[in-house]
């Protein structure tokens, strides 16, 4: 593998950036923090076989990739700018790697971000990358800011990615629409970047549903020292895992993972603005449950009865 | 594999630091960027069987990693400040997570560093670092500074890495205190964190020699549109190497690697101050050659003849 090769050709593509000074080819980037801002850094790795399955396409794979890490900025309410690649190949495949490097070009372009250097490894194909956003000076939306009286809220359906997991492990072919439909959940998440002017103006806390929104609403208790009680009938539930699971189809939307919706709360103070500033720009929120002052996580049946959960955090495919 | 009690158990220990406003345990980390400096980014990935051995110990794994990551610092003439780690495992296992962590933290508290996020992933043991240096604005030093008649210099004697990954393919066992000296230069490399002052000072370009000397060079000209001639004979080769090579040691050390020595190039008028300063500080350094106009890498032998390298580039264990 000659690793000088692979970037120059197919990486070393950049874009006007005066807050780049350096990029791919050198060291290290350079980077000139404007005035006024924080810095967000965070990395996430997808591994064959665990985050994508080996018969996947590489511009699903590329996109995955970068969607997932900009799904963590967004939830710390910052604007997505630059990403480092840390790819792992088992060979290098000139095919694979045009596509692949193609595809994510095009999605770093439709978010106005860009590759600033990384590495090609020879090993087992994995992706990870480390992402550095932008946010205001301060305004960083941390995982500890919510407040017992604080309104949950979840930004889409949930289950619809878990389900295609298990449909995958079943042996489904995904020729049906309402399959293809799950399976294109999985494979090609989206960051809710839209929300973001949501988050800055009325959240308290914000997490992305990665591995579950119970296991991630518990990340949010845990670090703001304080408890939720979640309304099982209020969880919006994916249709086709509605169908598919009936009345369990809530509990599986809330162990399940890979959403990448957000979970955030919304100060009680707030929340007229808030519901208001939703119908406004048609924005589909639901809300969950409420933030307790009692450090625990009770889930709520339609009978007002506490739900026990089996299995609070996701499985990826090994 | 449960990401987040890993995480909390062995990776989550700060250190104060007014700068890094959230370190693990968010979507991100939160980084505020002092006035005045420039921000650092690059990516390093040790996959298993590739860059190190199954054999080798968690300390020696973490260590390495670390120190490939700093020298990428260095060679900007940056500092070095904080580091996500993205840590892909076949299994957890407590004990080498326990002896890795530990190694890891004391080697980043030896750097005054910290780490401030990253992920854990099941799959094929590897590690990829994105390492976060600062640099004062407009100080970063390029690739691309060099100009003809400029000094090259490598400020250490290279071969002993490369010779001993040479060693482990023949089925060396590493008994001789030879052996294990080169053994220890290819597992334990120490990033050139002392001789940051000195590129500042007087460097016009700089590389870390992490692909052998002549292909770090080479990017030092390619990047900086001119070219070099090299003396073999002033090539410093380890000792060990000379003595297994002979005559041939010089071009092994030229196109070996993994030496985290540091390439460097100085402007003609600054040369007298910059060996006084070397001999001040008994930094030993060796100029190689010089940068030249004409876009061509030469390598001029004893009897004043070009020599031909029939590898420039380094080959990892597989």
């Amino acid at each position: 593998m000659n690793e000088f090769s692979i970037i120059e050709k197919f990486f070393n593509r950049s874009r006007p950036d005066d807050r780049l000074l350096r990029g791919v080819g050198d060291d290290a980037a350079v980077l000139r923090i404007p005035l006024g801002y924080d810095l967000l850094v965070s990395t996430d790795t997808l591994v064959n076989e665990v985050h994508f399955l080996p018969s996947w396409s590489p511009e699903c794979i590329a996109k995955r990739a970068l969607n997932v890490n900009i799904s963590d900025i967004v939830a710390m309410a910052g604007l997505p700018h630059w990403i480092s690649l840390a790819l792992t190949l088992p060979t290098v495949d000139d095919v694979w790697l045009h596509r692949f490097s193609t595809a994510l070009h095009q999605e770093l372009n439709a978010h106005q971000m860009q590759l600033i250097g990384g590495d090609t490894t020879k090993g087992p194909l994995a992706i990870s990358l480390t992402i550095h956003g932008l946010v205001e000076k301060n305004a960083a939306l941390l995982r500890s800011g919510a407040k017992s009286g604080d309104g949950i809220y979840v930004s889409g359906a949930l289950g619809a990615a878990a389900l295609a997991v298990q449909r995958i492990a079943e042996g489904c072919d995904f020729k049906s629409l309402a399959d293809k439909r799950l399976l294109q959940a999985l494979q090609a998440p989206k960051a809710r970047t839209d929300l973001i002017p949501v988050l800055r103006k009325f959240a308290s806390s914000a997490i992305d549903i990665s591995d579950g929104l119970a296991a991630d609403l518990g990340h949010i208790c845990k670090q703001s020292h304080c408890g939720a009680t979640v309304q099982l009938s209020n969880v919006p539930v994916d249709r086709e895992v509605k169908n598919a699971l009936g009345e369990s189809g809530n509990i599986f939307a809330l162990t399940g993972g890979d959403d990448y919706e957000l979970c955030f709360t919304v100060p009680a103070a707030r929340q007229q603005a808030f519901l208001r500033y939703c119908v406004r720009y048609g924005l589909e929120m639901h809300q969950v449950g409420l933030i307790t002052a009692q450090r625990s996580l009770d889930f709520i049946n339609e009978q007002g009865q506490k739900v026990r959960l089996q299995n609070k955090g996701y499985q990826h495919f090994c």
